[in-house]
């Protein structure tokens, strides 16, 4: 089982920065032609789901591994506190409406584990539900993967310290400021209890797509990481371009 | 294990015909007041899914069950053969945007259960993904009930006999030949098959939420069972309306 404090947030120290960031690049124009195939070979769709504490770089990640794709194919989706009118329905209604078409990519920017994370903690409902939505999430899972979804799961893994001084700029930076929310500080009471319950999901939730842990505390290393597993997702799906 | 052969298709014999349709007149009658007050409580909800051969009175139980109660409150949803756009999603993804929101009855004119159906008898793909689709759903309506979703299957049992004399009417009566489709006739070749992929739905997708199997031969016994059954589990959830 993983635990948290020993998984590094800091990068791999064999790996040069500059070194790194040229190869990032590289890998993003990669990223742009395996989007190109993806969307014409209509095959396949790729879901990625970015789950992390606040500040650890969700939004960032998206700007950045993604700014070269055509937008015509790449969707993203934020989950905020479900709407009154999402409270409607269960919790995964919300989030099968933006299931990625066959040749899209979609961009969850927290997902369906939020429904795990915050009742938990919260202790908003009954253990037993909770306890099956584990397999629930898996059974859903399994079914896009069925119909031709490639999933990617990344854990943005930042420090304690990271999240403080990124969380005070928010409160300095006129750039920044924009994103800072009151209800984040209250959320930082409860890291210990929020890794406690990411360790039992990715436990429970990796058997058929596992969750990719990425040391984020340092932007450049956490792009490079997840451009090259992006990359190498959609290279092993052997996509060709249909011909005439 | 159930099999199809031997469950009955005509009324049961102790039953009065008379009694019978009075009797679901008043059942009529306490089913609209039921779903007032589901509508007003603003709990639960209900899904009603109603499967059968083509001809075996699904519309008809829609019509007759349910014209008592408020079109506000109760949508029907008819599942047809998957759209281009529907096929760009896994099976479930167009069923879940129909779900009910709380305080709504939903009926479902066939359901995710043809995305088996089909599948088997006409071999579209390969039987593992088959397979995984029974404990997929199984998980689906799991979900759909811990967030107060209240669930009835029914499957109109009815004769090879009875349903050739049904199509035979939509030949040559005046009000029926829009419901004739020549589809229909080649289905009906895989009656066989049909029935024991049922029998395999009732066995691994009964735990939870059982199926209720109707003898459906004669319209006003498939009335009065829909509408008991209906009664029975609405007033089961002993429901209120809110205060002031």
């Amino acid at each position: 089982m993983i635990n948290l404090d020993k998984e590094p947030t800091k990068p791999d120290s064999k790996i040069d920065r500059k070194k790194a960031e040229e190869e990032t690049e590289k890998l993003k124009e990669k990223l742009s032609d395996l989007q190109n195939v993806l969307y014409a070979e209509h095959k396949h769709s790729l879901l990625v789901i970015l789950q992390g504490t606040d500040a650890s770089g969700k939004d960032g990640t998206v700007k950045h591994v993604f700014s070269s794709t055509n937008p015509m194919g790449v969707n993203v989706k934020a989950f905020k506190a479900p709407t009154e009118e999402e409270s409607e329905y269960d919790f995964l209604w919300r989030v099968h409406k933006y299931t990625p078409a066959k040749g899209m990519i979609q961009i969850f920017n927290r997902s369906h584990y939020e429904d795990i994370l915050v009742p938990t903690v919260h202790k908003l409902f009954d253990k037993d539900t909770i306890e099956r939505r584990y397999d629930i999430i898996n059974s859903f899972e399994q079914n896009l993967v069925d119909s031709g979804t490639v999933i990617l799961k990344f854990f943005l893994n930042i420090s304690k310290a990271e999240q403080k001084e990124r969380i005070g700029e928010r409160l300095t930076k006129q750039s920044k400021k924009w994103k800072y929310d009151p209800a984040d500080k209250r959320e930082l009471h409860h890291w210990d209890e929020y890794m406690k319950v990411y360790e039992k999901i990715f436990d429970k939730c990796s058997s058929k797509i596992p969750w990719i842990i990425v040391p984020a505390d340092s932007k450049w290393y956490r792009n490079y990481v997840v451009a090259k597993e992006m990359v190498k997702t959609l290279e092993s799906l052997k996509m060709k371009y249909p011909s005439l």
